[in-house]
């Protein structure tokens, strides 16, 4: 796994378009890791920034047509310079715009796509998808999905689950987190971005994955120590996310590869 | 009222079209009271979302053009498929796009209306309506403008304030709550996403829309006796939501109906 | 300094501006230091509302084009009204389209412009600007480009860092607050409103952000001397807000004028 403290030292520049539920816990997220988010979603400025930022987050929750556009500006701009970046594919399958946006988007090539079950399933087109960011197909179900996608734009894919599993090219199985993740809207789009920021500062898409949700499943679990409700669960976990280190990830959270 | 384990039973799917400022904060407390969020708002998803959640949110407050067109589309297709809706006509009466609008989608036929007394007044055209979201009218002095509109589109009608008032086929006031939720934006928006999570499990809208108002007055109570500042106030209050039961929502607010 | 309790007891209507990430912590601030918020970016509206409100916030970070023209009706509407009015160059120099935008709405003459350092002299057009809402300069070097704007458009400028410096007729610095602050997304977006809200009770501009700055170095002092962590500071930081008090202002904050 990728140290934490390579986050926190180079503070990559995370780009992120998402939709408008949860833009700052993203980037409260994004600080509290050490890293520096950015949200711009004019087309104009989308496109120019995405060649400029460390990583970049295009999330199709409930998105306007002027962040359509820009996600499609900026995601040939950032797979022209370089600039790694995760697809978030919510409610795909399920609902028609955003599905045929994201799949669209596989040919500027995602670093990382990051999703449930459901949602990896809806975009590689072999389930209709689930009803909104609820996860009703099993994360094991959706490997064979998460397989066909990663041999189509060469995406790492993480299925996000009681048990996370991440498909590159190993099989990587993480548990840990907790139920009350699940009860707060936006710890998986910040996920998603954690994603983004491991991929700005890592050689290997893979081990930024399993790094970044390493990081969560322990602070979710964490967190999870110290409240058990879900309004306080909030800045608890925000809290734990940057205290964290090394040492306490890998006592919270059992990896399995195969 | 309707016994909060319904909702947190069912899990109703609540289609949300809310404005700019409280997306996470309504997402949050629908989660809390074990309801599921969907912050859809793409014209062409709306749509197609109106029909398939279980009960649907149109919050006029700061919407985008392209919100209002979604929810143009929305509202008719809630109401051919029979999905209950609740209107919240933010700052309606005083401000012309938004008072146009909501007028318009009365002919919708929503479920619930909700909001202060001087939105309920402009909402009727019996008043200029008052400053923002703040309620410089009182909830008595709305009664007949809440008639009047349950008399036009047969919605039960909920006046927020001090005591809230709600006109359906009797009248039942609601006394509780606490000052401190006027202080953390977005308790009242929140509030008409929770109307539309008991009207998806109800049969009786006016059952729904006091029980909605019953919880969130005892939470808003529950937590003032937790905290008296408004940072803190949110989360507290979040958490209240989230471990109420009945017994407790029934000692910390009195209802009348008359 | 102005009272605290001048803003609490006139509670001014301020009308926001202001980009997709911080809607909400910039609301729940102004209702903390006893203001009323209201955002509106309808075009329409905005122009309208721009009139009305006791003071109004254009702040152009991550900004949609419907955005854009509400602030290019908003920004003559508040200055032929007398609306005071300040602008925040979220990202100015950096991002071309707010780039433009902002320099446009210096025309209407804004009351105050709150930015950090690279942004003011992004605006001035004196420095490529920062990468994102970083500010790579330091705050001393960016006094002569408030000046030049100063000027150009009479605004006292205001620009932030560890040292806040205020250019007005007389220069003043602030040293207080704490690090934390930048790892809370919205503290400086919402210090921009704050400086609205001071604005639109004081007779003298260089005042309301010499105001404006204290009580959110002292909150950010008193919260840090609470918390430790991010998550848990947001909310600390909005209850110190909420019941500071002048005195305890005036002992958390070092103020100097030359």
């Amino acid at each position: 796994m990728i140290a934490l403290h390579t986050v926190r030292d180079e503070a990559p520049l995370i780009h992120c378009m998402t939709n408008s539920v949860v833009p700052e816990i993203t980037a409260n997220v994004l600080l509290a890791i050490g890293a520096a988010p950015a949200m711009i979603d004019l087309p104009e400025e989308a496109e120019i920034f995405a060649g400029v930022a460390s990583g970049m987050l295009i999330n199709v929750g409930n998105i306007s047509s002027e962040q359509m556009e820009a996600m499609r500006r900026a995601a040939p701009a950032a797979c022209s310079a370089g600039t790694p970046w995760v697809l978030d594919p919510v409610a795909v399958g399920a609902l028609p715009a955003r599905t045929a946006l994201a799949r669209e988007l596989l040919d500027h090539r995602p670093t990382i796509i990051r999703g449930n079950a459901s949602e990896i399933m809806g975009l590689a087109g072999v389930s209709a998808g689930g009803r909104g960011v609820d996860s009703t197909d099993q994360a094991e179900a959706a490997i064979e999905a998460a397989q066909q996608l990663r041999e189509q734009c060469g995406a790492v894919v993480a299925i996000s689950g009681a048990t996370d599993i991440i498909v590159g090219s190993t099989i990587t199985r993480l548990t840990g987190g907790h139920e009350l993740m699940t009860k707060v809207i936006g710890t998986g789009c910040s996920l998603g971005a954690t994603c983004a920021a491991f991929a700005a500062v890592a050689e290997d898409a893979l081990e930024a994955a399993v790094s970044a949700h390493a990081l969560f499943s322990a602070a979710g679990t964490k967190a999870a120590q110290l409240t058990q409700s879900p309004g306080s669960y909030l800045p608890t976990f925000l809290d734990a996310l940057y205290t964290m280190g090394d040492d306490e990830v890998s006592s919270l959270v059992q990896i399995k590869e195969s």
